[in-house]
């Protein structure tokens, strides 16, 4: 099973209240590092088989026609979740005791 | 500026009802290739300067802490966001054709 990875994120110029919750939070609990934090979506599809070419561009049309409104967000990343990427194994809490 | 992107995914064992109204909305606009979808987020933390392991290590500390539920939700990716990763230049849209 192949997996496509689309990420979203609000356009630069539009306020994004949610990011800004997060940064507001963020020193309150002792992160002082973080200028600025913009939150987004991350769609995982998956596919039969291996993902091929055809695949992608249809997950790019679907980004762009269902994923993502085109008038506030931007798709900023369509690609095949590679074996290399961690996925669905946390890389933090019991799972990376494991 | 550096930027590090945190993805936070929930749980395979989790209801993803975000998903899954995604995943029944597929057909009905032609898109067949698709198997299960499955929503995360995605969040872009900016610091001063250059992205250190330090800045990595606070990120995946804030992760945990913040900006997932390790009860439902895993950090399932904590990166640098490099050059040659689209970020807010959009790869579909507008911002594509110029």
């Amino acid at each position: 099973m192949g997996r496509i990875v689309v990420d979203v994120m609000l356009k630069p110029e539009i306020l994004d209240p949610q990011g800004q919750a997060v940064r507001g939070t963020l020193p309150r609990l002792g992160f002082e590092d973080f200028t600025d934090v913009r939150q987004g979506k991350r769609f995982v599809l998956s596919v039969e088989g291996e993902v091929t070419d055809a695949h992608l561009a249809r997950a790019r049309e679907a980004a762009e026609t269902l994923l993502s409104n085109p008038v506030i967000e931007d798709v900023v990343d369509v690609h095949e979740l590679t074996h290399d990427e961690p996925e669905q194994a946390a890389i933090t809490g019991e799972g990376a005791a494991s």
